[in-house]
Protein backbone atom coordinates (compact mmCIF):
# COMPACT_ATOMS: atom_id res chain seq x y z
CA UNK A 1 0.00 0.00 0.00
CA UNK A 2 0.84 3.52 -0.56
CA UNK A 3 2.42 5.64 2.38
CA UNK A 4 2.30 9.28 2.49
CA UNK A 5 4.60 11.20 5.30
CA UNK A 6 2.31 14.12 5.80
CA UNK A 7 2.65 17.51 8.04
CA UNK A 8 -0.80 18.67 8.87
CA UNK A 9 -1.97 21.40 6.25
CA UNK A 10 1.98 21.52 5.08
CA UNK A 11 1.72 21.33 1.29
CA UNK A 12 1.70 17.65 1.85
CA UNK A 13 -2.55 18.21 2.48
CA UNK A 14 -2.43 18.47 -1.66
CA UNK A 15 -0.96 14.61 -2.14
CA UNK A 16 -3.86 13.28 0.32
CA UNK A 17 -6.16 15.26 -2.24
CA UNK A 18 -5.07 13.82 -5.06
CA UNK A 19 -4.86 10.53 -3.48
CA UNK A 20 -8.61 11.01 -2.24
CA UNK A 21 -9.52 12.16 -5.34
CA UNK A 22 -8.14 9.30 -6.86
CA UNK A 23 -10.00 6.83 -4.98
CA UNK A 24 -6.23 5.12 -3.59
CA UNK A 25 -5.55 4.03 -0.04
CA UNK A 26 -2.90 5.05 1.81
CA UNK A 27 -1.03 4.76 5.03
CA UNK A 28 -0.31 8.35 6.44
CA UNK A 29 2.22 8.83 8.55
CA UNK A 30 2.40 12.56 10.53
CA UNK A 31 6.25 13.96 10.53
CA UNK A 32 7.08 17.02 13.16
CA UNK A 33 8.76 19.60 11.13
CA UNK A 34 9.84 21.01 13.76
CA UNK A 35 11.26 18.38 15.68
CA UNK A 36 12.08 16.18 12.40
CA UNK A 37 10.46 13.17 13.81
CA UNK A 38 8.17 10.64 12.75
CA UNK A 39 5.03 10.68 15.09
CA UNK A 40 4.41 7.08 14.55
CA UNK A 41 7.32 6.27 16.98
CA UNK A 42 9.86 9.59 17.14
CA UNK A 43 12.52 8.33 14.84
CA UNK A 44 14.27 10.70 12.66
CA UNK A 45 12.36 11.97 9.98
CA UNK A 46 15.53 12.41 7.80
CA UNK A 47 16.20 8.89 7.88
CA UNK A 48 13.14 8.72 5.24
CA UNK A 49 13.94 11.58 3.51
CA UNK A 50 17.66 13.48 4.23
CA UNK A 51 15.53 16.72 2.79
CA UNK A 52 13.67 16.29 5.75
CA UNK A 53 10.16 18.21 3.66
CA UNK A 54 7.08 16.49 3.25
CA UNK A 55 5.56 15.29 1.08
CA UNK A 56 7.09 11.52 1.10
CA UNK A 57 5.15 9.01 -1.00
CA UNK A 58 6.29 5.41 -0.23
CA UNK A 59 5.64 3.69 -3.67
CA UNK A 60 4.18 -0.25 -4.18
CA UNK A 61 8.05 -0.78 -4.97
CA UNK A 62 9.49 0.76 -1.41
CA UNK A 63 11.08 3.57 -3.04
CA UNK A 64 10.19 7.40 -2.15
CA UNK A 65 9.15 10.15 -4.01
CA UNK A 66 9.57 13.61 -2.79
CA UNK A 67 8.68 17.25 -4.20
CA UNK A 68 4.61 18.20 -4.35
CA UNK A 69 5.06 18.74 -8.45
CA UNK A 70 6.42 14.66 -9.06
CA UNK A 71 4.21 13.25 -6.23
CA UNK A 72 1.25 14.87 -7.46
CA UNK A 73 2.29 14.09 -11.34
CA UNK A 74 2.30 10.37 -9.80
CA UNK A 75 -0.68 10.00 -8.03
CA UNK A 76 -2.50 10.96 -10.86
CA UNK A 77 -1.16 8.81 -13.10
CA UNK A 78 -1.37 5.80 -10.61
CA UNK A 79 -5.63 6.12 -12.04
CA UNK A 80 -5.56 7.97 -15.20
CA UNK A 81 -9.99 7.55 -15.34
CA UNK A 82 -10.21 10.15 -12.56
CA UNK A 83 -8.80 12.67 -15.10
CA UNK A 84 -6.33 13.96 -12.35
CA UNK A 85 -3.66 14.82 -14.66
CA UNK A 86 -3.92 15.18 -18.56
CA UNK A 87 -2.27 12.18 -19.91
CA UNK A 88 1.39 12.52 -20.59
CA UNK A 89 2.38 13.33 -23.59
CA UNK A 90 -0.81 15.84 -24.51
CA UNK A 91 -0.51 19.23 -24.48
CA UNK A 92 -2.20 20.14 -21.72
CA UNK A 93 0.09 18.14 -19.41
CA UNK A 94 2.94 21.10 -19.88
CA UNK A 95 0.28 23.33 -18.86
CA UNK A 96 -0.21 21.45 -15.72
CA UNK A 97 3.37 21.22 -15.21
CA UNK A 98 3.53 25.12 -15.95
CA UNK A 99 1.35 25.36 -12.47
CA UNK A 100 2.47 23.22 -10.17
CA UNK A 101 6.08 24.98 -10.78
CA UNK A 102 3.81 28.43 -10.39
CA UNK A 103 2.28 27.30 -6.87
CA UNK A 104 5.17 25.48 -6.13
CA UNK A 105 7.96 28.28 -6.46
CA UNK A 106 6.44 31.57 -6.76
CA UNK A 107 3.24 31.63 -4.15
CA UNK A 108 5.08 28.60 -1.58
CA UNK A 109 8.74 28.47 -1.63
CA UNK A 110 8.81 32.19 -2.71
CA UNK A 111 6.04 33.57 -0.61
CA UNK A 112 4.83 31.17 2.06
CA UNK A 113 7.93 29.91 2.93
CA UNK A 114 9.36 32.95 4.56
CA UNK A 115 6.61 33.63 5.97
CA UNK A 116 5.58 30.29 8.19
CA UNK A 117 9.67 29.43 8.76
CA UNK A 118 11.97 32.98 8.58
CA UNK A 119 9.07 34.54 10.24
CA UNK A 120 11.45 38.08 10.47
CA UNK A 121 10.53 40.82 9.28
CA UNK A 122 13.85 41.32 7.48
CA UNK A 123 12.47 38.13 5.71
CA UNK A 124 9.33 38.99 4.98
CA UNK A 125 9.12 42.49 3.74
CA UNK A 126 10.39 41.68 -0.09
CA UNK A 127 7.87 38.69 -0.29
CA UNK A 128 5.17 40.44 1.08
CA UNK A 129 5.42 43.58 -1.36
CA UNK A 130 5.92 41.14 -4.69
CA UNK A 131 2.52 38.67 -3.30
CA UNK A 132 -0.27 41.00 -5.24
CA UNK A 133 1.71 40.47 -8.59
CA UNK A 134 2.32 37.05 -8.16
CA UNK A 135 -1.32 36.11 -7.47
CA UNK A 136 -2.52 38.57 -10.51
CA UNK A 137 -1.66 35.25 -12.27
CA UNK A 138 -3.95 32.96 -11.31
CA UNK A 139 -6.63 35.37 -10.56
CA UNK A 140 -6.38 36.90 -14.42
CA UNK A 141 -6.24 33.03 -15.46
CA UNK A 142 -8.98 31.75 -13.09
CA UNK A 143 -11.51 34.98 -14.41
CA UNK A 144 -13.26 32.83 -16.96
CA UNK A 145 -12.59 29.43 -16.13
CA UNK A 146 -13.75 27.22 -13.34
CA UNK A 147 -10.39 24.86 -13.08
CA UNK A 148 -6.48 25.40 -13.29
CA UNK A 149 -6.00 23.06 -16.50
CA UNK A 150 -8.58 22.06 -19.24
CA UNK A 151 -12.37 21.62 -17.45
CA UNK A 152 -11.94 19.44 -15.07
CA UNK A 153 -10.27 19.16 -11.81
CA UNK A 154 -6.62 17.97 -11.45
CA UNK A 155 -3.82 17.87 -9.04
CA UNK A 156 -2.80 21.46 -10.04
CA UNK A 157 -6.04 22.40 -8.06
CA UNK A 158 -5.40 20.88 -5.65
CA UNK A 159 -2.39 22.22 -5.54
CA UNK A 160 -3.20 25.68 -5.60
CA UNK A 161 -6.08 24.99 -2.93
CA UNK A 162 -3.78 24.23 -0.57
CA UNK A 163 -1.81 27.49 -1.56
CA UNK A 164 -4.07 29.71 -1.17
CA UNK A 165 -5.50 28.17 1.97
CA UNK A 166 -2.11 29.10 3.63
CA UNK A 167 -2.27 32.26 2.45
CA UNK A 168 -5.04 33.31 4.25
CA UNK A 169 -3.30 31.72 7.42
CA UNK A 170 -0.49 34.09 6.14
CA UNK A 171 -2.64 37.08 6.33
CA UNK A 172 -3.20 37.59 3.04
CA UNK A 173 -6.44 38.58 2.19
CA UNK A 174 -7.55 36.83 -1.42
CA UNK A 175 -10.69 38.22 -1.16
CA UNK A 176 -9.00 41.29 -3.03
CA UNK A 177 -9.35 38.29 -6.03
CA UNK A 178 -12.97 37.36 -6.45
CA UNK A 179 -11.78 35.07 -8.92
CA UNK A 180 -9.58 33.44 -6.45
CA UNK A 181 -12.06 33.64 -3.71
CA UNK A 182 -14.83 32.16 -6.02
CA UNK A 183 -12.36 29.36 -6.94
CA UNK A 184 -11.60 28.40 -3.46
CA UNK A 185 -15.22 28.13 -2.54
CA UNK A 186 -15.72 25.91 -5.56
CA UNK A 187 -12.70 23.85 -4.41
CA UNK A 188 -13.48 23.21 -1.01
CA UNK A 189 -16.94 22.22 -1.51
CA UNK A 190 -15.81 19.34 -3.07
CA UNK A 191 -16.40 16.11 -0.55
CA UNK A 192 -13.04 15.29 -0.98
CA UNK A 193 -11.13 18.30 -0.46
CA UNK A 194 -13.40 19.03 2.24
CA UNK A 195 -12.73 15.50 4.17
CA UNK A 196 -9.21 16.01 3.31
CA UNK A 197 -9.14 19.76 4.80
CA UNK A 198 -11.24 18.02 8.09
CA UNK A 199 -9.15 16.02 9.13
CA UNK A 200 -6.03 17.97 8.98
CA UNK A 201 -7.72 21.37 10.53
CA UNK A 202 -8.65 18.31 13.34
CA UNK A 203 -5.06 16.97 13.56
CA UNK A 204 -3.07 20.17 14.05
CA UNK A 205 -5.74 21.46 16.39
CA UNK A 206 -4.94 18.60 18.51
CA UNK A 207 -1.15 19.42 17.92
CA UNK A 208 -1.77 22.67 18.70
CA UNK A 209 -3.22 21.68 22.28
CA UNK B 1 10.10 28.21 -35.80
CA UNK B 2 9.80 27.84 -31.60
CA UNK B 3 10.98 31.42 -29.78
CA UNK B 4 12.67 31.53 -26.45
CA UNK B 5 12.53 34.51 -24.68
CA UNK B 6 15.55 34.78 -22.44
CA UNK B 7 17.91 36.97 -20.03
CA UNK B 8 21.58 35.94 -20.14
CA UNK B 9 22.90 33.71 -17.50
CA UNK B 10 18.97 33.59 -16.15
CA UNK B 11 16.98 30.15 -15.70
CA UNK B 12 16.64 30.54 -19.24
CA UNK B 13 19.88 28.84 -19.88
CA UNK B 14 18.71 26.08 -19.22
CA UNK B 15 16.32 25.89 -22.07
CA UNK B 16 18.89 27.34 -24.57
CA UNK B 17 20.71 24.16 -23.41
CA UNK B 18 18.26 21.50 -23.90
CA UNK B 19 17.18 23.13 -27.42
CA UNK B 20 20.65 22.82 -28.31
CA UNK B 21 20.87 19.44 -26.54
CA UNK B 22 17.97 18.29 -28.63
CA UNK B 23 18.89 19.86 -31.73
CA UNK B 24 16.43 22.07 -32.18
CA UNK B 25 16.78 25.71 -33.67
CA UNK B 26 15.09 28.91 -32.55
CA UNK B 27 14.73 32.37 -32.36
CA UNK B 28 16.12 33.57 -29.60
CA UNK B 29 14.83 36.94 -28.01
CA UNK B 30 16.65 38.87 -25.35
CA UNK B 31 14.74 40.43 -22.57
CA UNK B 32 16.39 43.26 -20.36
CA UNK B 33 14.03 41.68 -16.83
CA UNK B 34 14.99 45.06 -15.01
CA UNK B 35 13.34 46.72 -17.45
CA UNK B 36 10.84 44.53 -18.20
CA UNK B 37 11.56 45.41 -22.63
CA UNK B 38 12.35 42.95 -25.22
CA UNK B 39 15.94 44.34 -26.57
CA UNK B 40 14.56 43.40 -30.16
CA UNK B 41 12.13 46.67 -29.90
CA UNK B 42 11.60 47.95 -26.77
CA UNK B 43 8.31 46.44 -26.33
CA UNK B 44 6.70 45.57 -23.18
CA UNK B 45 7.72 42.00 -21.90
CA UNK B 46 4.64 41.73 -19.94
CA UNK B 47 2.96 41.81 -23.11
CA UNK B 48 4.27 37.96 -23.68
CA UNK B 49 4.41 37.05 -20.05
CA UNK B 50 2.50 38.45 -17.65
CA UNK B 51 4.82 36.95 -15.27
CA UNK B 52 7.62 39.42 -16.54
CA UNK B 53 9.97 36.23 -16.16
CA UNK B 54 11.88 33.96 -18.39
CA UNK B 55 11.53 31.52 -20.01
CA UNK B 56 8.96 32.33 -22.37
CA UNK B 57 8.63 29.41 -24.85
CA UNK B 58 6.98 30.49 -28.00
CA UNK B 59 5.53 27.01 -29.76
CA UNK B 60 4.96 26.16 -32.87
CA UNK B 61 1.26 26.76 -32.34
CA UNK B 62 1.67 30.33 -31.36
CA UNK B 63 0.80 29.24 -27.53
CA UNK B 64 3.82 30.58 -25.04
CA UNK B 65 5.00 27.92 -22.40
CA UNK B 66 6.49 29.63 -19.19
CA UNK B 67 8.26 27.90 -15.61
CA UNK B 68 11.61 25.89 -16.42
CA UNK B 69 10.26 22.86 -15.37
CA UNK B 70 7.32 22.74 -17.73
CA UNK B 71 9.61 24.42 -20.97
CA UNK B 72 12.31 21.86 -20.44
CA UNK B 73 10.03 18.85 -20.66
CA UNK B 74 8.31 19.84 -23.55
CA UNK B 75 11.62 20.45 -25.36
CA UNK B 76 12.67 17.33 -24.58
CA UNK B 77 9.79 15.70 -25.55
CA UNK B 78 10.35 17.29 -29.02
CA UNK B 79 12.96 15.21 -29.61
CA UNK B 80 12.82 12.29 -27.77
CA UNK B 81 15.88 10.25 -29.69
CA UNK B 82 18.51 12.48 -28.00
CA UNK B 83 16.79 11.13 -24.58
CA UNK B 84 16.63 14.20 -22.61
CA UNK B 85 13.84 12.90 -20.76
CA UNK B 86 13.00 9.71 -19.43
CA UNK B 87 9.90 8.65 -21.77
CA UNK B 88 6.37 10.76 -20.38
CA UNK B 89 5.19 7.11 -17.83
CA UNK B 90 8.38 5.76 -17.00
CA UNK B 91 9.32 5.41 -13.46
CA UNK B 92 12.53 7.71 -14.34
CA UNK B 93 10.31 10.15 -15.29
CA UNK B 94 9.29 11.08 -12.12
CA UNK B 95 12.70 11.87 -10.75
CA UNK B 96 13.21 14.15 -13.42
CA UNK B 97 10.05 15.88 -12.55
CA UNK B 98 11.89 15.52 -8.82
CA UNK B 99 14.67 17.18 -9.41
CA UNK B 100 13.17 20.06 -11.58
CA UNK B 101 11.09 20.97 -8.73
CA UNK B 102 13.87 20.74 -6.32
CA UNK B 103 16.39 22.65 -8.27
CA UNK B 104 13.45 25.53 -9.26
CA UNK B 105 11.95 25.35 -5.79
CA UNK B 106 14.91 24.29 -3.37
CA UNK B 107 17.91 26.85 -5.17
CA UNK B 108 16.49 29.04 -7.49
CA UNK B 109 13.57 30.55 -5.48
CA UNK B 110 14.78 29.95 -2.20
CA UNK B 111 18.10 31.51 -2.64
CA UNK B 112 19.19 32.62 -5.83
CA UNK B 113 16.01 34.38 -6.30
CA UNK B 114 16.74 36.71 -2.93
CA UNK B 115 20.26 36.99 -3.24
CA UNK B 116 20.04 38.71 -6.96
CA UNK B 117 16.53 40.45 -6.48
CA UNK B 118 16.10 41.15 -2.90
CA UNK B 119 19.72 41.95 -2.27
CA UNK B 120 19.53 43.59 1.34
CA UNK B 121 20.81 41.69 4.03
CA UNK B 122 17.25 40.82 5.83
CA UNK B 123 16.46 38.90 2.85
CA UNK B 124 19.39 37.13 2.60
CA UNK B 125 20.69 35.97 6.01
CA UNK B 126 18.04 33.10 6.33
CA UNK B 127 18.37 31.77 3.10
CA UNK B 128 22.11 32.07 3.34
CA UNK B 129 22.11 29.83 6.42
CA UNK B 130 19.96 27.37 4.45
CA UNK B 131 21.76 26.95 1.27
CA UNK B 132 24.43 23.85 2.76
CA UNK B 133 22.10 21.98 4.09
CA UNK B 134 19.99 22.19 0.78
CA UNK B 135 23.02 21.52 -1.54
CA UNK B 136 24.35 18.38 0.50
CA UNK B 137 20.72 16.74 -0.99
CA UNK B 138 22.37 16.79 -4.76
CA UNK B 139 26.05 16.10 -3.48
CA UNK B 140 25.13 13.00 -1.88
CA UNK B 141 22.94 11.66 -5.23
CA UNK B 142 25.93 12.67 -7.54
CA UNK B 143 28.76 11.33 -5.01
CA UNK B 144 28.62 8.14 -7.04
CA UNK B 145 26.23 8.72 -10.39
CA UNK B 146 27.33 10.92 -13.11
CA UNK B 147 23.90 12.40 -13.99
CA UNK B 148 21.09 13.44 -11.80
CA UNK B 149 18.33 10.98 -13.75
CA UNK B 150 19.66 7.93 -15.13
CA UNK B 151 22.63 6.99 -17.08
CA UNK B 152 22.93 9.76 -19.41
CA UNK B 153 22.57 13.84 -19.97
CA UNK B 154 18.73 14.84 -19.11
CA UNK B 155 17.07 18.80 -19.11
CA UNK B 156 17.30 17.94 -15.12
CA UNK B 157 21.11 18.65 -15.94
CA UNK B 158 20.70 21.22 -17.88
CA UNK B 159 18.95 23.05 -14.87
CA UNK B 160 21.15 21.68 -12.41
CA UNK B 161 24.04 23.04 -13.75
CA UNK B 162 22.93 26.42 -14.50
CA UNK B 163 21.45 26.81 -11.15
CA UNK B 164 25.21 25.38 -9.88
CA UNK B 165 26.92 28.41 -12.19
CA UNK B 166 24.95 30.88 -11.04
CA UNK B 167 25.60 29.99 -6.96
CA UNK B 168 29.14 30.83 -8.06
CA UNK B 169 28.10 34.26 -8.76
CA UNK B 170 26.00 34.28 -5.10
CA UNK B 171 29.04 33.60 -3.28
CA UNK B 172 28.50 30.23 -2.57
CA UNK B 173 32.17 28.37 -3.29
CA UNK B 174 30.50 24.36 -4.69
CA UNK B 175 34.42 23.31 -4.14
CA UNK B 176 33.32 22.26 -0.61
CA UNK B 177 31.01 19.86 -2.15
CA UNK B 178 33.34 17.85 -4.42
CA UNK B 179 30.49 15.81 -6.27
CA UNK B 180 29.03 19.22 -7.22
CA UNK B 181 31.99 20.55 -8.39
CA UNK B 182 33.09 17.54 -10.53
CA UNK B 183 29.65 17.32 -11.65
CA UNK B 184 29.65 20.61 -12.90
CA UNK B 185 33.27 20.69 -14.56
CA UNK B 186 31.71 17.77 -16.09
CA UNK B 187 28.61 19.05 -17.61
CA UNK B 188 30.51 22.05 -18.64
CA UNK B 189 32.63 19.92 -21.10
CA UNK B 190 30.02 19.18 -23.17
CA UNK B 191 30.14 21.01 -26.33
CA UNK B 192 26.57 22.12 -26.61
CA UNK B 193 26.57 23.27 -22.68
CA UNK B 194 29.91 25.05 -23.21
CA UNK B 195 28.50 27.00 -26.23
CA UNK B 196 25.58 27.86 -24.59
CA UNK B 197 27.19 29.71 -21.61
CA UNK B 198 29.98 31.20 -24.39
CA UNK B 199 27.09 32.78 -26.32
CA UNK B 200 24.94 34.49 -22.86
CA UNK B 201 28.16 35.41 -21.22
CA UNK B 202 29.40 37.28 -24.18
CA UNK B 203 25.64 38.76 -24.06
CA UNK B 204 26.41 39.46 -20.63
CA UNK B 205 29.26 41.28 -20.90
CA UNK B 206 28.14 43.58 -23.31
CA UNK B 207 24.64 44.51 -21.61
CA UNK B 208 27.15 45.47 -18.97
CA UNK B 209 29.65 47.45 -20.86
Amino acid sequence: MLQLYFSPMACSLASRIALMEAGLDARYHLVHLATKTVADDDSDFRGISPKGAVPVLVLENGERLTECAAVLQYIADLNPERGLAPRPGEADRYRLQEWLSFTGAEIHKAFLFPTFWYKDEGSLAKPRARIAQTLSVPAAHLADREFLVGDSFTVADAHLTWALLLLRAAGVDIAQWPSLSAYLERMRARPMVREAIATETALRKAMAA
